[in-house]
């Protein structure tokens, strides 16, 4: 039989996979259709047909080259599929379909490719959403760093909510829905080879299912965001930026693991920057907050919901944290060179 | 000015422009918005609203790890663009948006990764459709070849046109919109160093102004494909197989331009194996085969469309050549391995 053994133990991923010819559809036929099977994927077309949809459309796309592509807590096709989807649920929309592309160095295990679409599989599965469509190249030895993955969604957005962060104004709360930096740190600990008492794990989530019900005009959120690469800090900076608005965050409010605590500060690190991949910072009018924070905290993804700080009249400049001391300073964006491959 | 004198003649991609702060933002706002504005891209939100859309909806996504990333006749960012929106002109949709993820290698440089921009926009603008998101990664020296790039995109058909390979219909006409092989052998010549008289370009060009006209029922188009990776082989071959047809291509009808033969004869390589990034294949009703020849021929194009076989009831394989000479031959799937990175 062409081609048996393949997909044995020790095996790994040729050139040949990634050609569009026949050992490409050997890989596509034991590894992705069997774990991804749904209505829009099982043609193989060359565009997979989603049907007819409800509702304004919302498209987004990520790269990943997460660095190591396994870490505490989630992989690269976990980190993926919940990149995408947080982007869509943030945007107030319900993830409709995803793509998933990978690029694959020749030589990678494919034990290894299997532990990423199963990542990726899980993360889809929780999030409800069907991976429509896919793709699969393969590069030289030394042309990529085991596996790089690229993701697209498509959402829909109910009729009536459009979240805008140029819809904040002053006296808006803003929550943060768990704890912040464990991403970062997850990633940076298994890099620097930290051993930590309890070992800080990835937040990697689709968030859809607790965010959708804040699709709700009556709880007068003013937008979401993700706070991924960059941390809390470039989110709010932005947010603050577009709304012409400074941000006063309570840093005692603000949830943060101990353990995260305690990294950042071995290894030098702002949690404040460290990149998270399943919390949402949500502005809300003040008078609805308790209602946001209850309805997420009702959500295993929640529970550490917490209301940390409130957009005021711009002052000297966009974010503004209250120190637990009293004091107050100046929250930057990060340049951007401190960590990469974080995702 | 902070940051100035990135974009100047001999700055290279750092990791920084990859890291998601500031120098990110520079690159997005220097070298993304002025080339690809428009208002879905423009407010650089998680996700870019594309409105309602109305017609059944399609979504495909690619990725692109063609080496060398420039080459006669293109370049990898024309190249995204054009594998995407053909996914969705064959599938019979109107491209509506369109995602570019970028992957870049540290050191790449600036004025490189400007001239992939270009070949994106000017595909992005024959094609009409906008890019509204996209992600931009850089990874350390050594951990990719360049730049890479994923695209995705969504299409909206109308209402009655879902073409499909299992249509096709014994007696049903297939047509070539053009000349065959041009795309892999421009790649091979460039990499093998060949010199040819006349230089083969590559025939990479966005299908769907040609391609749309053919949505009209009245056609009785069963299905189109587009051969690229594997060539017009491997796509007649996937369509014959699905439809569980045998399709019968004369070869003397097939247009192959004469650069394009010679390099193939010099480089043991079948041009029905050589990818095409320009070109579809059209199955449709015999009696309507005049009409969409007349409309294709139109079109520039598609002047060297030509009807190159037929399907016939199924016989000993799915694709049969009948040669210039009178004899028969299998037309079989090459297995991959003969042209990594084609696309």
């Amino acid at each position: 039989m062409s081609g048996t053994g393949n997909a044995e133990a020790g095996e790994r991923v040729m050139l040949a996979h990634g050609g569009g010819g026949r050992a490409m559809r050997e890989i596509i036929e034991r590894e992705i259709l069997p774990r991804f099977d749904n209505d829009a994927l099982r043609p193989l077309s060359d565009a997979a047909s989603l049907g007819y949809i409800e509702g304004r459309i919302l498209m987004t796309t990520d790269a990943f080259v997460v660095k190591p592509p396994f870490f505490p807590g989630g992989d690269i096709g976990r980190l993926a599929i919940c990149g995408t989807v947080n982007d869509l649920a943030v945007s107030g929309s319900r993830p409709v379909a995803l793509t998933l592309s990978l690029i694959v160095e020749e030589g990678f295990p494919l034990a290894e490719l299997r532990r990423v679409l199963d990542g990726a599989k899980a993360a889809a599965s929780e999030a409800g959403v069907p991976l429509a469509a896919g793709d699969f190249k393969v590069v030289e030895r030394g042309a990529a760093d085991g596996v790089y993955a690229s993701t697209a969604g498509i959402g829909a957005a109910p009729r009536g909510v459009e979240f805008d962060a140029r819809l904040i104004r002053p006296g808006d709360a803003i929550i943060l829905t768990g704890t912040m930096g464990d991403h970062g740190v997850a990633l940076l600990s298994v890099r620097e080879g930290l051993a930590f008492e309890t070992p800080v794990a990835s937040d990697v989530a689709p968030l859809n299912g607790m965010l959708f019900p804040l699709c709700d005009q009556a709880l007068c959120v003013r937008c979401m965001r993700d706070p991924t690469r960059g941390g809390v800090a470039a989110a709010l900076n932005e947010m603050a930026e577009a709304a012409g608005v400074t941000v006063v965050v309570e840093e005692s409010a603000v949830p943060v693991a101990r353990a995260v605590r305690w990294a950042c500060e071995m290894l030098g690190l702002d949690p404040f920057h460290s990149a998270n991949e399943g919390k949402a910072l949500v502005f809300c009018a003040p008078d609805t907050a308790d209602d946001v924070l209850r309805l997420l905290r009702s959500h295993p993804l929640g529970r550490n919901a917490a209301r940390i700080g409130t957009a005021v009249t711009r002052r000297e400049a966009p974010v503004i944290i209250r120190t637990a001391a009293g004091g107050e300073r100046i929250l930057d964006v990060p340049l951007g060179e401190e960590l990469p491959r974080i995702c």
